[in-house]
Formats: structure tokens, C-alpha cells, sequence
């Protein structure tokens, strides 16, 4: 059978290529590592997505990004000290080098933690049946296990520790297979951190840089301050419209933008996108990679939300669609990754454990060219260094050692699905307590995020005041009732245009829910006063 | 009695400042905290140091740096989103903003971890004697303390969690008692990263940055490729010498300099510096800072290495000097920082956990005046974010719940004698084994390092080689014999100028003490060989 993203990823990109022989699995794991050489994870061991995934015969190599790279970026050298490490190779020799502390002064003599264990993922479930899983500090010498308090507290590489890389290099491959050769993953801080340092790789001060009309703030205001401009491209409910994005750029003025030429830089959130919850589908996705290609686009892909994916919405009173059967099952479930139809090696993903695992870990990976990866790392070890010890170390013993991939997927699918309630939570809450003459929303299919629409053209003074005046209004009065949303103009791509709709940006997955419940309970009131609407109990607004 | 600090900074400073009445000790943490509202400690609590710190009645307040920070950090905006967070204080709200997912899916139950209890510090020790300390989940909720899993594990704010905030705000005081009113701290995951951050602050593209001549290697690299140019100042066992200083900002010549103005931002680690080890007496800092007062200077002042500092060198056959009797005492054997002598706020100080608990704790702290700080945190909160909560909590279990600030001042009391007796053993080593013809150093007083000079002029082909050559074949020599060492010209501020001095950097503190007698005799031999001397063994080099 040939597989779906190898499938998708021809016929995106129109381009004949085999199927390839050494797709990893879940089950295929164990034998994949039997044959790779022995894990070095000693401290700030040299490690690489080389050394744990598959060889990609067939696969063609990643494009060049030489012109894309700042002067900054360009500039990094590899650190001399660094440099150094290699003499450690050595046998017998004693390193008078490099600035490690002695690990007999870590006042730690062990971290334990308490973890679910697949399928019996609630908290009640945990109390009951969880597993304690201890870290000492010399576990390797001791023959206990590949990574102890010795590494974890130790200084260590850009890439991360060789022990989490594998897993999540792996974890990559088995979701995303990315069908060019010379892709790698290097562990970050999260997201935001990962953003911050890509912008740095691509951004020069002036340039223009493209997303949907509606984006992450965070991801926006970051760039801002180094001088970026961004261009919000019109969306729907699956987000970014590459018919937009196509015209943006064949009828790119240079006179109009400062003289700049055609941005190339596209920053998306493809799957339950902050704040607007659009989801692309594969076809949209497709789309997009080809107009990335057309225009030579390179695309930063943040995806923290691509495992918070539903079951489909089946509204209040039908049956539930049953989970999926299996691991397969599940993993065909999601909307292939932008990585997975990405020949070119024109997408920097980002993941992040921050909506899967907990966001205080600080830590997440990205995947791209082997070139992109370089570069990003001779920045990461001169700032951000690598993820916390004890985070990653936390996260080996549950992922690797507690779950492994099955239990990974098996604690995903339960998220799914804890998701998908909330998620109907949301919907019917809205069915029952929104004015449905003002407010008009879709069923979240991914994420945490449920975008409201405001028909404000119905708003008493409309004429008379303005988008942001009434889209105030409403937040305002929601709050005076106790509840707090988030403003969609906060999310506007180009601060200066509010636009000319009114949009609400509430979380489903935060407040228990009955807590959401009377939270849209309150917020239908407020736009009930605000539109001067009969209000649910059947009094009208008084004036 | 008047308190010393204060003192000096009176006399580094020619300012009448009245002592202050408020000077915090670690005896005085309890009442403090009693006259403090309770600590709000919830998740992404709104925290500053303002809430912790005395209230530095009769200092000045810092100057104002508008005029040197760069575009990118004037273009910084609070994030709209996070400023949303005000009206969480309404009672009864329940919020639907925001982007939390909800700690009920956080797959860990506790994390638990064993800490020594002062002063039983060493491993020995603590496996005997150690405590266990557990963090779960809800304990706040549960009334089993102040910080928690619920809190640890969800997003933060960029000054770190209140909990921790709290504890360094403390220490630095205790520690340091700057002389000016507004001063804050603001958590970082490392000096590292804190740097990076703070040149995003203060350096534009073409500006020179002003450091000792050989300075730590990470902080020059992550500078260059802002296109920063450094200019290195001449140094003695004391640091960078004023007089230079003085010297190349009174001459600076903008034409010889790309039409530069003189520089204003100096970078230095004035205490066990990386690589020199040289130590900065207080009549040198207090000439700094009055250097730095003279040309308009701002400082980053780099201090992993402070609490580093080690008992006098007695040599290698005389008694020891007693231990410090007292955390007084303790704290009046360490040089006085620049921090505590700065009336101006001109400096941007960066502490670490790192050579004094672990560096893979990834988590430290900045101490500058608000302005400055509220700008860093601007640029942290969309990338840094915050240190792993891992990380932040298991700290806070050691250092706020287990020791306490008086233990861990036992703590960093240990240190002192336990690095004092790894510098003990390098230079009994050095005296045993390197020959004296070629080979000078002076006995660290603080940090981790112990920097030889080699007196290349007794190189047989001295006048015919360089610097670089000598260098290198020393190093190789060493590395043949099995001893890894760190070459001097790694560190050079101006990487185009060897200058006309040999310098290995060797590290006592990482590997075990008999290992470095063995290395620092391999290096011994290794010279010999280089310079045609006389074997140790008695057997001169084969030629």
C-alpha cells in the first residue's frame, strides 16, 4: 500500500518520487535503533538527527537558502571552544579544557517524578495505577538506564540532548515522514523562543513578511521591534487563501512598500490557528506549498496545536464518531504537516510540548534543512543554549521510558478526545446562550480557540461609530458580567487596519466547563445589551 | 557601624549618601516578608521586585538610558494580550482569554527530589542525611505550600515566577545592597541568554564594544554577528587597567573607526574571569566605575563566577586560612561587586545558577535599573519567556524550602573551601611539573580557571615563528600526551590581533583532582619537549 503523505506530497508538488522503503513506524523503532550505533549521551555528547533517522534513499536533497539568510545569520561561526570537543574523542586524554563544573557539586542527588501510564491517563487514574519514575545522579555508570543527573545538569549542545533529539527525531519521522533528505531536528525552548531566532535568520530590518489577515500576536509583536512589516492575507475557516496570497505577490508594488521587493517570508499556523481556530485541509495545504513554490516562498510552520485536532463536530444531540482504532487509524486522522508534503525543504516547522505535555517545560523542536538547522543552532548556542536539565530529562523518563511512541500516541489520542468535549462544551454553550442573529461562529475542528463572529452592522449606532468602538463595547460588557474574551482586533496582521468585522476570540480548554459554560452564558448577555436584544430571561435592555 | 558597601560607594563615588537604615541581612528576611503583602503566587502572577525589596529611602534613582538603547528595544510594545491579564482581579470573573491549556491534562502527578541539608553538603552526606522535598500538583489548593505543579507547569511571565523573583530579589540585596532606589531583578535561563538579550538592547550594527583584552569567547562571538567590533583593553592579574581604558576613550579617533563614536558599553567579568581568572580588586572596581562615570559608560557586569571566590593562597606547604566564621563574615571576604557601588544604575548585572548550583538548571537572574529591566523583559516575554518550571521549582524546594538564604550562604561558604582546595591542587601541580624556565602564572582567587603563561621568547625558533604557531604546537604537544588545554588566542577580544603573548587556559574545577595533577604533568612534559628542556624524568627531548 503506498503511503497517504508520500501520496499527497506528488501530487502537491508534481514532481516522481518513490515511495520510500524505510518509512518509519511506531513498531519499527525498536529494529531502527538495534541498527544504528550505540546512543552517546554523555555530557554535551555531539549528536545529530543523522545518527537516529532513516537514510531516505530516493529522497531529493533540501534547496539552498544562502540568498534568504540575514547578515547576521551568515556571519555565525562555529564557536572555537566548541570546536575544541572533538579532541575529547581521544582515549586517555584528560580535558584541562572547557568550563564544565564538576557534577559532584550538583546539590541533587536524584529528581522523581509520578506519570500516567497509557491508557489510564486522568489524574484519578494516575493516583492509582501512575508510575514513579527516579533520575540519580551517576544512572549511566551504574548501568540504570542512557541518561542521568550527571548529563541532564550538565552543560549541553544546541541540538539538545542526544537522548530527547532521537526521540523526537524519531516521533517526527513517524508523523510527518518529510520527503527530502537532509531534514534534522534540533530541540528549542518553545516556539516563541524558536520564532525569535528564526526571525533572526530571515528578517532584515524593513523587510515585509507574510501571514493571515488574523495572526498569533506573540509571533507578530516579535517581529515588529526588528523592523518587519507584516502583510495579512485574507482567510476563511481554513485559513490563508492562497488565491490572495498569489495576487499579493504577482502585483507586489515595490513604489508602494518602501521599495522593498516581494516578501517571500510566510509565517502560519496551519492547524487550529491562534486566534481564529481555521484549520487548513490537506487541499488547502497543498495549495499554499504550490504557491510557496511558485513564488519562492519560505515558510515558517508553527504548530503547537496539530495534536489538539478533533473528532469531527457532530452537534449536541448526535452520536459521538468513535475514536480511532489504532495508531494508524489516529495518525490518518490528522492533516498532513506542511513538513510531510515538503520536498523542497522550504518549511521550518516548530513543535512544541507547551499544548501537549505542559507549557513550564519550556521545550520543543523544530525540524528543517540540515542548513537551516546549522545556522540556527550557532545562534541557539550562544543564547538560549538548550532546554533545562531537569525539563528534559522529566521528559525522557515519561516519553521514552513510561509511554515510548505507542504510549505517546495513546496519551495523544486522549487529548483528542478530552478536546472534543470541551470543544462541543464550547458549541453548545453557544447554540444555547448566543443571540444568533448577531453572533455566527464553525465548530473548532483543531486547537483551543473558538473565534466569534459579531454581525455589528446590526450594532444600534451603526453608521455612527466604528469596528473598534463597538468590538469594545461588547469586551466591556462581557467583563462588566464576568466574563473575559480576547479582542480579534489584538490579532490583526496590520495593526493600523481594524478591518471592517467584529470578532471574539474565546478558549474552551482553560476553565472547567461548567465555568465556560457560564462564561457564554454572561457573554450572550452582554451582546444582548450591547445590540439591545431581548435578553434570555425575556426582559429587554432597558435604556 | 557603618555597613561597608555603603562606605565604598560613598568613596568610589564622592556622593554624601546617608546609610541606609533598611539594609537587609539575612536575619531580617522574616520581618521583611511579615510587612509584605502575602506573595501572589498564582499562575502568571504579576510579579516585580518592587514587592520584595526594601524601599531604598534617602537613594537616587538610576539615570536614564534612552539614549542608548537600540531602535529595536525602543520599538518594544507591552503585549496587548498579556495586558489583559489586569482584569483578571475582578472577582467572580471567569476568563475566557488567553491561550492556558488547562493543567488537568499535565501529565505529571509530583516531582520530587533530594537536596543536602546545610552543612551536610557532600554526596556522602546527602545520601545519608539529604532531604526529600515533593511538589504536587494542586498544592497551593491543598494548602501544602506557596508554589506548585499547577503554577510551575503553565506559562509565567518574564520575570520569573513570583516565588523565585522573591528569592533572588532577597539574595541580591543581602548580597549586594545597591545604592540606588530603583533597581530590579528579572529571572533569565542563563547569562547566556541574558547577553544575547542585552546586546539586542544596546548594540546597533558597527558599534564598538568595549572588553578586556582576552575576554570570555561566547560572549565576543554572540556579539559579532550584530556586527558589533570589539575593542579588547589592556589587562593585569587585576583585569582590565583604567588607564587604558581611560586612554582609548580620550583619544578615540571616529575616522580611524568607521567613523564611530567612542564607544559606551563595556562588557567585563570582574571576578575569576574567563579565561585570565583575574580577579578585580575593590580599588580597581571603584576606579572603573569612576572611569565608566567619566566617559558616560554602561556596564555588563558577568558574574557567574562571583560566589567562586576562594580562600588566600597560602602555598602549597603553609596552614590553611580558617573558613569564614560567619555569613558576615563570608559575605565580607567577597570583593564587593560593581553593582554595589553603582549610584547611577549604569550596570547590568548577570547572575547564574550555573557554576553554583548547575548549569543544566538553565535559570539565573539580571539585577539593573527598571527602565532597563522593563525593556529586557519586553524583549523576553516574546522569546526567552521564562525558565523551565522544572527547573524553577525544584530550585525553589532547594533553596527557599530546604536551606533557606542562611543555607544557602553554608552552601556557597562550601564551595568557596572546596574550590579552594582544587586551586590548592593545580598550583601544587604546576609547581611540581611545568618547567619554570617558560612557565608563570599567578594562584587564582576566584572562578574555575588557572591561566599559564608561556614565555615564547625560549622558543628554539623564536624570531623565526609566531605567536600562533607556538601556540598551537604547544597545545598539540599537550594533546598528544593526553591533556587537553584552552588556547589563549581563542579569547582574544580582537580575533585579528594574536597579540605578542603565549597564554593556555587550563580548568581546575571539572575534572578530579588527581586527574589534574596527571594532566598538568602531561602538559609539564609537553613544554619540555616544545622547548628543548630537560625532561622532568631527566631525559632531554630527542631531536
Amino acid at each position: 500500500m503506498s503511503p497517504p503523505a508520500a501520496v499527497d506530497m506528488q501530487s502537491a508538488t508534481d514532481t516522481q518520487l518513490a515511495t520510500f522503503a524505510d518509512r518509519l513506524s511506531v513498531n519499527g523503532v525498536p529494529s531502527r535503533r538495534s541498527r544504528a550505533p550505540k546512543l552517546s549521551g554523555g555530557i554535551a555528547a555531539h549528536t545529530s538527527s543523522d545518527m537516529f533517522k532513516s537514510p531516505g534513499r530516493g529522497k531529493p536533497r533540501a534547496k539552498r537558502w544562502d540568498h534568504r539568510l540575514t547578515e547576521e545569520s551568515k556571519a555565525r561561526q562555529p564557536s572555537s571552544l566548541k570546536g575544541a570537543t572533538k579532541y575529547l574523542a581521544k582515549p586517555g586524554l584528560i580535558s584541562l579544557g572547557g568550563g564544565l563544573p564538576s557534577s559532584q557539586y550538583f546539590p541533587i542527588e536524584y529528581i522523581e517524578a509520578k506519570f500516567p501510564q497509557a491508557p489510564h491517563f486522568s489524574e484519578q487514574e494516575t493516583q492509582e495505577s501512575g508510575i514513579v519514575k527516579r533520575t540519580g545522579k551517576y544512572d549511566i555508570a551504574e548501568g540504570n538506564g542512557i541518561y542521568d543527573l550527571h548529563v541532564a545538569l550538565n552543560y549541553g549542545l544546541a541540538a539538545g540532548s542526544a537522548q530527547m533529539l532521537r526521540y523526537v527525531t524519531e516521533h517526527t519521522e513517524i508523523v510527518h515522514h518529510p520527503p527530502y533528505q537532509d531534514w534534522a531536528c534540533c530541540m528549542t525552548i518553545g516556539n516563541t523562543s524558536a520564532l525569535d531566532l528564526a526571525y533572526r535568520m530571515f528578517v532584515t530590518r524593513g523587510d515585509y513578511i507574510l501571514t493571515e489577515a488574523y495572526t498569533f500576536s506573540s509571533a507578530a509583536e516579535a517581529a515588529r521591534p526588528l523592523g518587519a512589516n507584516w502583510i495579512g492575507i485574507a482567510m476563511d475557516k481554513e485559513g490563508l487563501l492562497p488565491s490572495s496570497l498569489d495576487s499579493v505577490l504577482t502585483n507586489w508594488d515595490p513604489a508602494a512598500h518602501n521599495g522593498k521587493p516581494r516578501p517571500w517570508l510566510l509565517y502560519i499556523v496551519p492547524t487550529g490557528q491562534n486566534p481564529t481556530a481555521a484549520t487548513q485541509s490537506l487541499k488547502r495545504r497543498k495549495d499554499i506549498y504550490r504557491m510557496a513554490q511558485k513564488h519562492d516562498l519560505y515558510i515558517l510552520e508553527d504548530e503547537p496545536y496539530y495534536f489538539l485536532q478533533m473528532q469531527p463536530y457532530t452537534g449536541h444531540d448526535a452520536p459521538n464518531v468513535p475514536p480511532p482504532a489504532s495508531h494508524d487509524a489516529f495518525l490518518k486522522t490528522l492533516v498532513p504537516s506542511l513538513l510531510s508534503l515538503d520536498i523542497d525543504g522550504r518549511v521550518l516547522r516548530l513543535d512544541s510540548f507547551s499544548k501537549v505535555i505542559a507549557p513550564g517545560m519550556r521545550t520543543g523542536w523544530i525540524t528543517a534543512s540540515e542548513q537551516i538547522v546549522e545556522r540556527f543552532m550557532r545562534h541557539g548556542e550562544v543564547s538560549v543554549q538548550n532546554p533545562s536539565g531537569p525539563s528534559q530529562i522529566i521528559l525522557f523518563k515519561l516519553l521514552e521510558e513510561t509511554w515510548g511512541h505507542a504510549g505517546y500516541l495513546d496519551w495523544l489520542i486522549n487529548l483528542r478526545l478530552e478536546y472534543t468535549k470541551r470543544r462541543d462544551n464550547i458549541c453548545y454553550a453557544c447554540e444555547k446562550y448566543l443571540p444568533k442573529e448577531v453572533a455566527t461562529w464553525d465548530a473548532p475542528m483543531a486547537g483551543m480557540f473558538h473565534w466569534i463572529k459579531i454581525d455589528w452592522s446590526k450594532h444600534p449606532a451603526y453608521g455612527k461609530t466604528s469596528v473598534l468602538e463597538v468590538e469594545d463595547e461588547i469586551f466591556q460588557a462581557a467583563i462588566e458580567r464576568g466574563a473575559l474574551t480576547s479582542k480579534g482586533s489584538w490579532f490583526r496582521a496590520n495593526l493600523d487596519d481594524p478591518g471592517d468585522e467584529v470578532f471574539l476570540r474565546t478558549n474552551f480548554a482553560s476553565a472547567p466547563m461548567e465555568k465556560v459554560q457560564e462564561g457564554v452564558r454572561r457573554f450572550g448577555d452582554a451582546l444582548r445589551a450591547v445590540f439591545h436584544l431581548k435578553q434570555a430571561n425575556g426582559v429587554a435592555k432597558e435604556e
